[in-house]
């Protein structure tokens, strides 16, 4: 777990505002909830694997010295938001759309890029069985990369019953699917040829591997051709017949959004390993960032295990953590130092009256102003805010005071001038573009 | 442990960026630091009663079955925060000026008004000795309650070698001062002369009760009566006179602020609980609000603790949960439902297509869209609209479309009219003074 000091915590404040900013934009409300569930919420909900990866917390009091354990940390913000569904039916009407951004926690093995405390980024419409949900969540995903200045993401969108439909129209039996599916989720590592000799050596006949071979190459081609291939592969089955029109309605209604082509696929090999997906299910990538940077799908059992009522669902998580790291990469972050605008140093201990009453001044103004508080070197301080990456230092002594000026520093140049203190404030706005 | 429901959310999220951006225009950068920290980390910091307090994790693994724990979640902000300043002594340069707004957890038994999990609100200056760093975390706190539109707290300054000196005037024995703190932590309960009975007693003689009582009574005091106060109850021992020079030194700096006198006060008996205080003790309460709603000190010795150097340092954090309540009965969120300005709503399923265009329209225009995502009546599609708090609705039909009008309903009024498509835009804006 990491500790973000001010420049990382502040890159991470300005991702999430900007994230945030476009799930409000498409009506998304705030969610929050609580660090802690209880540990009957969170255990079965994830996997065997995923009860190994619980943070679990002890009891208080007697049960402690048991060793009895009543909480967990949140694993994901989809259980909590099946929990709070349920839990408080009175107050949620739905359609329910909420966004939830809030750290969870997994006892993974530390590794690079993987953390044991990681922020979720979920936008969730609960209670619409409409394809038109997913269709919206597919559109704000792209809002949001958008506006964090990432258009070359790719996403590609599926549908769970296209791709029963078309392992059972390659005459794969349907206890042998999980193999299929093993073997694909290896195309990112082995390429199309090796899933090919994958399938072959699992025993699969060459006439099986040639049509999922068929199928990985066509998985970047335009969203038209996509479901083309998807009828061609699937058509014959009911389910593959179900999902390829459900996935033509998604089709046209992310059209109607006005996305760029480009940036999205029909792909009918993408699976999405959580199990509680039931319908289309979407992931997208960024050009040269192994692994996704969104996911989601529709769950419409989920809720329902809850509140013991069908609820359908569907929602799309952001990878905060991912995005940030690719962000910072790009230089994203450059030059976004401290918050303050300007430092108002104090050239002795008889200067921090007027120096303080400066300062408030400006803060008065609107602009973010560090006031020195301690005694020292001009010198000292200049340097300070230099390494803090303020951008201006004001100066004003005695001599300045007398003659109603001050000294203005800019710490990035080093130029400094003598100027009326009565233009201070305007010389800052418009040199800081405020 | 509570769930956020949105509007409680929003209303939480906006009482957090007015506290940010004070914080940011003092000069003040974010920090943050993970929900756990390792237990020997926290064991010991907090009293007897604060360990008891912790909320504690279980080792993974083998160490699980056999109760044992690594690591707890955080309690307060201030331990992590010497923390941090001890691990990253060559990314932090000092004085470092931190905020950090995160929730903190105890597992107190649960009350009204207190919660298992809490947002804390910590500003601190780590690294300056000098008293100017007090004031300008007082000056931040009156800056953020105006923020906050509450001008009706009064914040309550003294000096732990205050309270020393004025014990050891009164003619208290060193080992007694206990007994007076706590007849004196009654005041807000028993009132000058419950405190007064309770000395006597204790065993205390009259004069020392006497003395005691004179300075309960003072704490209401103009600061420039508080200091004359101290002076003479006080200024016959050492640590009284060092308390008392400090004192004046930050009544002076926090008079360059500029704030309203009225709002602050010095009181020679406020002690604030924690015992790691060493200078300077501030205290924020509101009117009709038992309780503080701000508090801090300068706490010299914590930071040593960890990095095994003295390194002074002096914070105050809000009580951000408070606020929020208190804001809340004021009625300051009254009004602030969703984020959303209007809603789009679907005539038909053949409308859709229209209707998602229109949406993608106004979210270009910087307007927070909801487009209704399923085929329902649009009787029930404004329902919906009117118990989310959505301004206005939008609606559009094959015979609009052809006029190139849109039907925009004001859902707080009834008011419904037919305005040109183009205008729509102009008009929402206009009126939700965007």
């Amino acid at each position: 777990m990491r500790d973000f000091l001010p420049e990382e915590a502040s890159a991470r404040a300005r991702v999430r505002r900007t994230i945030e900013e476009v799930f409000q934009r498409y009506g998304f409300d705030p969610l929050e909830t609580p660090a802690c569930e209880r540990i009957e919420t969170l255990l079965g909900k994830y996997g065997e694997e995923g009860d190994q990866l619980l943070f679990k917390i002890l009891k208080r009091g007697e049960g402690s010295e048991r060793g009895e354990v009543d909480m967990g940390l949140r694993y994901d913000l989809t259980v909590p938001l099946a929990r709070v569904v349920a839990m408080h039916p009175a107050q949620i009407q739905l359609p329910f759309r909420r966004y939830q951004i809030q750290p969870v926690w997994r006892a993974d093995r530390p590794q690079r890029g993987r953390f044991r405390e990681f922020v979720q980024c979920d936008v969730d419409i609960v209670g619409v069985e409409s394809i038109a949900a997913d269709a919206e969540l597919i559109a704000v995903a792209d809002a949001a990369f958008r506006a964090l200045g990432l258009t070359d993401y790719r996403m590609r969108i599926n549908h769970r019953a296209v791709l029963r439909g078309m392992i059972e129209a390659a005459g794969v039996a349907h206890e042998r699917e999980g193999d299929v599916l093993v073997a694909v989720d290896k195309l990112d590592k082995i390429g199309p040829d090796g899933v090919h000799s994958e399938l072959v050596a699992r025993g699969f006949p060459t006439s099986v591997a040639d049509r999922i071979g068929a199928l990985l190459r066509a998985r970047d081609a335009a969203p038209e051709d996509g479901l083309a291939v998807i009828e061609e592969f699937a058509g014959s089955t009911d389910a593959g017949r179900h999902g390829l029109a459900e996935l033509r309605d998604l089709v046209s209604l992310v059209g109607d959004y006005g996305l760029d082509p480009g940036r999205w696929r029909v792909d009918p090999v993408l699976a999405r390993g959580l199990s509680y997906y039931t319908g289309p299910v979407f992931e997208a990538n960024l050009e040269g960032m192994p692994g996704s940077v969104a996911g989601g799908g529709r769950y419409d059992g989920l809720v329902g295990m809850f509140s013991g009522r069908d609820i359908p669902a569907t929602g799309i998580a952001l990878g905060f953590e991912r995005l940030v790291v690719l962000l910072s990469e790009r230089g994203a972050f450059e030059g976004q130092g401290a918050h303050a605008d300007v430092l108002v140093a104090v050239l002795s201990a008889t200067d921090r009256s007027a120096s303080t009453r400066l300062s408030q001044t400006l803060r008065a103004h609107g602009l973010n102003v560090e006031l020195y508080p301690e005694d020292r070197k001009v010198g000292a301080q200049l340097k300070y805010a230099s390494r803090r990456g303020i951008p201006f230092a004001v100066l004003s002594g005695p001599d300045e005071r007398s003659r109603g000026e001050v000294q203005l520093k800019d710490l990035r140049t080093g130029e400094q001038a003598s100027i009326a203190e009565e233009d201070l404030v305007e010389r800052l706005r418009s040199a800081l573009t405020l």
